[in-house]
């Protein structure tokens, strides 16, 4: 059995549609805490993203060892190198898209399978998005009609709802935005016939 | 207000959750009948999705002069120029998916917004699908699973359900293989005000 070691509303509707069997079991972890001490040994955010991914899966594997146990994270850099974590509150939500708007960011997109305690597949990878410039009212209404729930999505958008209308381009995979890349964990679940071939 | 000339499901839900407002007003065309008469004069299929988007539009502005009119359709081509269209049954949709299944296919996604009966706007763009050697028993349980809704499918998939466990490598918009490639046309949509900016 796959157990997600994810909340994220996104991720759970990707794998059920794709009619991949699961459990779902979040990872209780401290993310800004062990955020702050990967980054503070000097990790990259893609590097950042798998390390996190990597300790959802294997704290959730303790529980399930017999289960292959699939932990996810995503991170968000500008081009100059600035991390943006998911915000607190609708105010640093704000904010953060100001800083967003009209330039281009790379979001990481990171999942590890863990068995019986042990990492057993690692993904990385990264799409270039670039958000048109966006106007005061506009993001005054798009806070309005997203709510609170953007404060679970990194970057504060959801690519498959309201999100779309902040970007002028977007170069990557659809799935790795919304936080799951399912064709290359599609790939790995049919060689562990979690999946069929 | 922008009326969405097409009863396909996929896009009435990519429109509604980009939080566009629109009408849906399917247009009364005979596809196969006009896809026929297109591919006699020699188009190719980027050009008769284009030309059938551009025939719904018409249709339907006909009836709602006043509005934005979007027409879209989808055509499939194999790199040896075949085309596949939407599958009659499903033995026809069993033999497409044993035709596609290991090779790389092109489908073209194209929309036309018409107002007071002229073409206003027109967009066509291709994304190559990948499909991995699909097994007999995957096809059988695929198609069991997904059932009479892929008939409506060009290719027999839909990206945002199973059908995503069809491909091995997909290059090109998540929006476009849905059936509506929705960063141009919100980009379009904001010029008409239809979206705010």
């Amino acid at each position: 059995m796959l157990v997600l070691a994810s909340g994220s509303v996104g991720r759970r509707a990707l794998l059920a549609n794709a009619g991949v069997p699961h459990d779902v079991m979040p990872a209780p972890i401290d993310e800004d805490a062990a955020k702050a001490s990967l980054r503070a040994r000097g990790l990259g955010p893609g590097n950042v993203a798998k390390a996190l991914a990597e300790l959802k899966a294997l704290d959730v594997s303790a529980r399930r060892p017999e289960d292959l146990v699939l932990g996810c994270d995503q991170t968000l850099a500008l081009s100059d190198g600035t991390l943006i974590d998911k915000a607190p509150d609708r105010a640093v939500l704000e904010s953060q898209l100001r800083l967003l708007s009209g330039k281009t960011h790379t979001l990481f997109s990171a999942m590890v399978v863990a068995h019986q305690g042990v990492p057993v597949w690692r993904h990385v990878e990264g799409v270039n998005l670039t958000m048109r410039v966006l106007s005061d009212a506009f993001i005054a209404d798009y806070l309005e009609a997203e709510g609170d729930v953007l404060l679970g999505c990194v970057g504060g958008y959801r690519i498959e709802g309201r999100g779309v209308q902040l970007f002028s381009d977007i170069a990557g995979s659809h799935f790795a935005i919304v936080g799951l890349p399912l064709l290359p964990l599609l790939a790995f679940l049919r060689t562990q016939g979690v999946v069929a071939t």
